[in-house]
């Protein structure tokens, strides 16, 4: 402790009471003042909210990077289609013609079939667990590890939270109704609907509501109440499940190319990470808060009905998730690597969140 | 958009592969180099693990906030007892004495008993409810308007999510059971306990693993167990309760004196709210890596018992906070009004999160 609290008293003592200003006057400092220009691109269409848009969104990040830096780190955001399309974020970003990309590292399994882990996982971790494991438990590290050599730097810049299993035209009562279902499903939930005899669909987002609406699928699962409802899903089926199995937390990706990343002066690398962290933090918050209300509002006022998946149904995809997952990770050493980490702080998580989170959740009515 | 794509691909054509700064040049700006040096009091003592040091902690926060603004807000922090007491925080800054503060707002119960809702409320918020209500939910902008007339100004600075019911050294099969019963438990849930008959005893964190081996005290609440652990508490009591009930949720308080606060340039408010941000979900992630490490030690390696209280006695606890925060409510205008928002946000959350995490939580072993 450099000031006792004797000396503290007394300079206190002789102070103005707005704000006292420890020992030295305020100082002129060699303050660093290269500026930055970078762009951005996304995976996500112009205006779609909480991927483009919003509290905690890409948009939002570049804004609070260009405040917390006073404009010299200046990041001129594209939507998907504005620059680039949709899903070229990686290749444009690891060759260096775009600084940054926001997506979701799933993106990139045709690349890095690891990458997957970064998002999220069927029956892996909810969202404390991945924070808990991304930010203190090594994941960011392996995540370091399998980018540095693509060329690339990735950290967490949002959290949609656990998503919803989705919409279905009938109840689904047993195993048995899943085969022949037409569903429009992405990702490594597709491949384990796909062993249980769901004809797998993939539209994009923009497709899904008058497939459905029309018949052409009989089920479609998107994100949440708040981003389901805007798509109007629930006119065109009535059975919202729960359930989350699929996907219990979604990481939305800051990718950054590593050669211009390390040129960045320290100081501007600590204003990224910590807007990053911060997004991903009110991001979730956005998420949990406009989901609530808008859930309330399909149960109350549009007749849907919200109901977890039979036990029987959610048994059978744990099992199948299992194999498909492990399948994959015999694959790839890089996969085996990530999965076991994985996993095994899941097991870990799994036992406190048990005692805790999920203790606390049944008491409440 | 500012660019078509066009040229964007002509110029990129001519730019080298690491990293195109887009059209100027780096240019000087005239950066703000004015500098402020500050100080933050601590409710907590020297070394204390999450409330004083480690990540998303207040020294932590300083650090951020140095390396944020490269050196222009400088940060000096004092543990309890350094500077002032544990507990003067509150007085320090709203006096201008002192220009930050960190701690928990259910501390300031005496000046402001609505100041409560926004550390944790008994069978309230988990902390993703609470980041919700509080920065998207209008929870924040009740905080300002309660201390503004207190010359403050305050924001969530980190958390330790869900607690622990605590230690018994003698197993709690029915309500009965508290009956007599010596605690150690500060707080509202103090309150609702002394309704059911147990004797509460607010003892200072050091001496709660002597009280409690020697039968001074029956049961002891703290935090979670990577805290609980390091007292040792596991040696002197085996029956650890995992409900939770009565800190769902807790908030590290940043508070911050009104007119210093304002007089701060707006790229240092910027960087002042974002590391705090930062810092809660850095703290949260951290919380829940080491208690899921610490619980599982404590279980598998020192005969914890980890349970649940048991329904009716759970029951019975809800019923009488329901009591007991009612009844503060009822005295106090500046109560009811928080007391009634935080409420009819906890119910729709409720409802969400019983659909979401709940039946995530529950589904997986």
């Amino acid at each position: 402790m450099s000031l006792s609290r004797r000396k503290f008293l007394s300079t206190a003592a002789v102070s103005s009471t707005a704000g006292l200003i420890m020992g030295a006057p305020h100082v002129a400092r060699a303050q660093s003042t290269q500026t930055f220009e970078w762009r951005m691109t996304n995976a996500y269409g112009p205006g779609a909210p909480f991927y483009v848009e919003g509290p905690g969104s890409p948009t939002d990040f570049c804004r609070k990077v260009e405040a917390l830096s006073d404009g010299r780190l200046k990041i001129h955001h594209f939507a998907a289609g504005e620059l680039i399309p949709a899903l070229e974020g990686f290749n444009a970003v690891s060759s260096g013609m775009i600084e940054m990309n926001a997506g979701n590292a799933y993106f990139w399994a045709g690349q890095i079939p690891a990458a997957q882990y970064f998002t999220t996982v069927p029956f892996g971790m909810n969202t404390q667990g991945m924070n808990a494991w991304i930010y203190h438990g090594g994941g960011q590290q392996l995540w370091d590890e399998l980018y540095a050599s693509r060329g690339l730097v990735a950290m967490p810049m949002g959290n949609t939270g656990v998503q919803m299993t989705g919409w279905f035209r009938q109840p689904i009562e047993g195993i048995g109704d899943l085969n022949g279902l037409k569903m429009r499903i992405p990702g490594l939930a597709g491949k384990v609907y796909n062993e249980l005899g769901v004809a797998v669909r993939l539209l994009p987002g923009g497709e899904i509501f008058p497939a459905l609406e029309r018949g052409v699928i009989d089920a479609a699962e998107f994100v949440g109440p708040y981003q389901d409802r805007r798509m109007g899903l629930h006119k065109a089926a009535k059975h919202y499940y729960t359930t989350g199995w699929h996907e219990p937390t979604n990481v939305t990706e800051l990718l950054i190319n590593k050669a211009v990343w390390e040129s960045l002066p320290a100081d501007l690398q600590s204003i990224v990470r910590t807007a990053a962290m911060a997004c991903n933090l009110e991001s979730q918050a956005w998420c949990e808060s406009v989901n609530a209300e808008a859930l309330a509002d399909l149960v109350e006022n549009e007749g849907v009905i919200a109901q977890p998946l039979p036990t029987e149904v959610v048994e059978r995809l744990e099992m199948v998730t299992a194999e498909v997952l492990e399948a994959m990770a015999s694959e790839d050493a890089e996969t085996r690597k990530v999965h076991d980490a994985f996993m095994a702080f899941r097991d870990k998580h799994a036992s406190w969140a048990g005692v805790s989170e999920k203790t606390f959740l049944n008491l409440r009515a």
